[in-house]
């Protein structure tokens, strides 16, 4: 069987000539991926021009398709966000906004064309909100066709308040790292799972 | 292999003596586990004396015990609800606290006790609140062990503002007859999946 | 004029024979209140049996006929709430419910009964939720007839995970002290200020 | 006195060449205005080069502090959003961050710059989602320093699942209406207040 394929969306407001707490975050997650045997990419989004919309290409300078190509090409998508105010980021938001300009699209068997696929998210803020943007996103996901594994909702975020971020407070929450570990797992299972016994195109086609 | 079963939490506010709208509903999704050879029950919490609290069991008059007993021995969990001001019923946000209460019991590998089981939901309301219910009820799920299979969230609203509830306006909404199918399906395929195929214990137990 | 009057409403899941987070946090709210010469009373719901429903009185044992009498009489409401998975509690859910189930009565000039009353919550948790289930009852309190001051949500909670609650943490975050201080001042001001000048019933009278 | 002035920003996906049933729902809302003698100016804000970030001024291109300029002269803010997936725009949810990057901004009194304005939001969608978008607006102004008169989220959404838009539905939903009208005089009458009594400068300054 050929390796596992995972993307990261990394829906940082910074471009990637910033540090992101959102991509180390991202990192601990690679560190299992590599153990065992996940293909991993990680796409600071705030590095393209993504056109606001919900069509699949919506022209001129969108650099949607690019990122939409590995989409396709992923087993397993797990979309980063920071948080702001107690929420997802604007293009956390956006990004659930494209997948979904997708959603009317099928595989060769009928369904949509995010089915046999498995969701996730990873979430870094300096304080509250996780869980609330963690339902989001993973609800999105889903709704559209991802599968949603056990627990692949990781996060960190500080003490009420302003305060250290995730890098600064030393990536050592025990908490954090367990749920990094079971996100690893739990979407590397399923993805491979899913490989071996796709979703029987039964009651579930668009059509 | 033996059947699979269906529990459906029916979390109206309304006891068994009067019509639920969602209880409706969920029949229009026991007509497809029906024929896909699923067991399926309906228990309607408000006939219940459920305590507040985060224990297993609260002692007392709690009948929670009983209700936890068929949420173990389910394969597939299907939480319902109404929508009052956009929200879930105080009795679906109950249902997570008492769940969410057991989540540190595990099944004979380690696992949260809630691993290899699927988890989906339905709702009916006048108007507006569905998907941030679904939302809110899959993430829950999710979060304590439970698998999410692609488009486990059906509903049906009406337009903004007072007027028909799901019966009054007649059951048969395109969108939300599709939804109820792939729900059905999907709930089914996955739950038959993981009793093949459970999740492996690694990288995911509790300790 | 008569003193300001404040109502807490501690929406905990245990009753007043065990001590609550979210009630020390309310004390805190205190302090300022007796210092401006705001009445306030605390009222732990968990010590009352609250039908489920959306009536004013759903009869038999209900006892939030007599918490409404309360509400009726109070300046400020303020709703306070533990996160359990990143949510209000089951309590704070059906203390919106029922609040609701009075939105259609008016008082004398046609608005909602609970115009010229001003909503404020307070939310402890272990960690992570409070802007969502602040989010959540502020709205609820605002679409029934409450106004909204500016910074009426102070909460604490701690670094993600299990850990310290708000009273072993040692109840002195800078950041909550300030938000418990601006609830405070901001809800004295603005329901000093419906008191002296009433909205005008123009165009916000419910028939 | 000088007339109020209400701002809508419209975070529409299009830009102003398209029609936009948000924008016609915000000019129900201006009916009531002009009859109140209330300034208004919409904004498409997909009309501008809003940079990504959370500081005033994101140099280059960055067309926020021109909006910005019109947010600090009014006296009324309406954030107007589309429903995409059940959640408000990615344009709303970045008109939330760039607010937020001047809320340690304070006014002459040492208030948050956003102090004795007051804030609404208006929201259409083909079918749900409304009063979450509507919670998580309310709450980030409320959370900088906007007040949040009673009934100011009005919105339209039809019934579950895709159809008719706000124009399409002929713009004449009684529920609608009423939650227009009382958005428009709510605002009105609380602008109003706050220009004659402003919030005193005790327990809720910045510093």
């Amino acid at each position: 069987m050929q390796p596992l394929k995972a993307l990261f969306l990394n829906t940082s407001l910074k471009s990637s000539e910033e540090p992101s707490h959102t991509e180390v975050f991202m990192n601990d997650v690679q560190v299992h991926y590599n153990k065992l045997g996940v293909e991993s990419e990680i796409v600071r989004l705030a590095d393209y021009k993504i056109a606001l919309g919900v069509q699949e290409d919506m022209g001129g300078e969108d650099e949607w398709p690019k990122i939409f190509e590995k989409v396709k090409a992923a087993d397993i998508l797990i979309i980063g966000t920071p948080l702001w105010l107690g929420e997802k980021s604007s293009l956390a938001t956006q990004t659930i906004e494209r997948l979904y300009g997708s959603s009317g699209k099928t595989n060769d068997k009928g369904q949509a064309v995010f089915y046999n696929k498995v969701g996730a998210t990873v979430i870094t803020g300096n304080e509250d909100g996780a869980k609330h943007a963690a339902a989001s996103l993973l609800y999105g996901l889903s709704h559209i066709g991802f599968l949603v594994p056990p627990n692949v909702d990781a996060y960190w975020v500080g003490e009420a308040g302003p305060g250290k971020s995730y890098m600064d407070a030393g990536r050592d929450n025990e908490f954090s790292k367990k749920a990094i570990r079971r996100l690893a797992y739990n979407t590397y299972h399923l993805a491979g799972m899913l490989k071996n016994t796709p979703i029987p195109a039964e009651g579930n086609t668009l059509a």
